[in-house]
């Protein structure tokens, strides 16, 4: 059994060593550059901190781990581009520093490694770990693709957000958390209990993302809060103040919606006053908990001892407790 | 045992509804619109008849075969974004009938369904299938990668051309062939001998393609002739005049590879009549022949009766027979 902190250690180790190849560098450069820029790593961790319940030796699954890690930056690559996000981690994304067609097919590659290194596990179980990678894989393309319907609508509701996101973000959490789970020998009731901790954590971890941008601290998160709503992103709190919203207010938060504002402080201030009155925040923060609360309770289910546990809590409660 | 006839009809029964969900449909429509554009099925269908040398069920692996076909469809898609190719089987391409942003994401889900695909077997042998299918991948895109790093450049050799070509190309063919027979219980050594057909097969096939371009039929081939020529792009047959021509015709060669042509035609026969000074038609035909020969005798050293080649013979024939 490891500690976070050593499995922390282990996963910086190696991702920047994901196993490709020196050339053609016009391919491979851009996958080690997006590996090498940081991130909070928490898929190969979830991952490694799951075998952790399950065997003295998380660190043979590390290939399931970095599959993981490997896998969610080939979707920030792709994403980007349909973003057209300049900037990523503080550095200019794959796309910007080379260019789209570079962005495709280094993103590709990435998505064939991913597969590598699960298959290089050679577990006994690799076709149900493949089985589940299949699946999540489909379903982040799938929440992707809702995230850009979403955009042409004006009519999102609360509970297809929640699903987006669940698809977007959670499903891969769970996966890894199943995976390395299943990787390290436990059965298929306790991997499919942490299966929905990490899906429950997804969803809380994604209104957090949504809370930060909208009441963020600038010097802990990194950048000026209030993006999303300058930018009528449909985040949580947008489509739960358009749910509560009466009258006036509502008619107001679809106008501001359609703006291209000149005064930017001013819009920021005006949403978030629409958001107060209508007590947003605190929806958004009890939502937020409702979903904690179920991953905690289902790591609570899964039959190990306790004090196997503790990591994996701490890790979980870190995440959730972030400010950046 | 099936015939060539029932296998292709069996690929075209399966291939437009390969598994992928109806929704989102902005997602899987443009999957499902360029598996029903059609094309040749050569990679489904090669890999079925190398099945059908080992099991008298070869239907049993279609889902091998249609993996194989998704995938195919997968870099068609993405690599007709980097390629800003307009069209594709006499269609709009994806990203031209949606937009680029919906070609990398049906392109990324159709990869993923490929995979699914694969793994639906449930083959006993399904991680030495996996592994073929995983350096195949990479190799792929590595060609890809290739391919436009040789746009950049004015000295690529013709060595370098057919390492581009075996990679963009040929070891899909390859991959087929060995994940058809490995699929219905061949050994490794047959495996491998069918994987060096395919990929000689592939050569041969694409140099093929670049004699059309240049010399074929514009009623039977669908295009006019000289394409290629105009587009300056690098063939077998520019590379190897590049290599033989002497002195001015080098020169204007390369004079007319830099330029871009007022009256189209003429730059056609130009180039044309120094291919023919330097038998340049011929060399190509040589080296297809080469390995085509080479494709040939590495199917017939595969030890299963000669009798139970034949349909596999006829179609490689017609491949290499084919004027469109």
């Amino acid at each position: 059994m490891l500690q976070v902190k050593q499995i922390v250690t282990l996963v910086e180790q190696h991702i920047q060593d994901a196993g490709f190849p020196a050339e053609p560098s016009g391919l491979y450069d851009p996958a080690r550059y997006i590996l090498a820029a940081g991130g909070k790593r928490i898929r190969p961790c979830l991952t490694l901190m799951s075998a952790n319940l399950f065997t003295e030796h998380p660190e043979t699954h590390l290939p399931v781990a970095l599959a993981m890690e490997v896998f969610h930056n080939f979707t920030l690559v792709h994403d980007d581009i349909m973003d057209n996000a300049p900037v990523r981690r503080g550095m200019p994304t794959v796309h910007e520093k080379w260019n789209t067609h570079t962005g495709i097919l280094s993103g590709d590659v990435m998505m064939i490694q991913a597969y590598r290194l699960m298959c290089s596990t050679k577990n006994v179980r690799l076709p149900e770990l493949l089985d589940m990678f299949n699946i999540t894989a489909m379903q982040v393309c799938e929440g992707q693709q809702s995230d850009m319907d979403f955009e042409q609508r004006n009519d999102v509701h609360l509970q297809e957000y929640i699903e987006m996101i669940t698809f977007k973000t959670s499903v891969l959490l769970g996966c890894c958390m199943y995976c390395g789970a299943l990787a390290a020998g436990a059965n298929q009731k306790d991997a499919e209990r942490l299966y929905k901790t990490g899906l429950e954590l997804g969803v809380s971890f994604q209104i957090k993302d949504d809370l930060l941008d909208a009441y963020g601290n600038e010097k802990e998160f990194g950048k000026k809060p209030g993006g999303d709503i300058i930018q009528n992103k449909k985040t949580y709190l947008l489509l739960e103040a358009l749910e509560k919203a009466q009258g006036q207010d509502k008619t107001r938060l679809m106008e501001l919606m359609q703006s291209k504002p000149t005064d930017e402080t001013a819009k920021i201030a005006e949403v978030l006053s629409i958001f107060e009155k209508y007590h947003i925040r605190e929806a958004a923060e009890n939502t937020m908990a409702f979903h904690y609360n179920a991953a905690i309770q289902s790591l609570g289910e899964v039959d190990v001892p306790e004090s196997a546990k503790v990591e994996l809590h701490q890790l979980i409660t870190s995440v959730f407790g972030r400010n950046y």
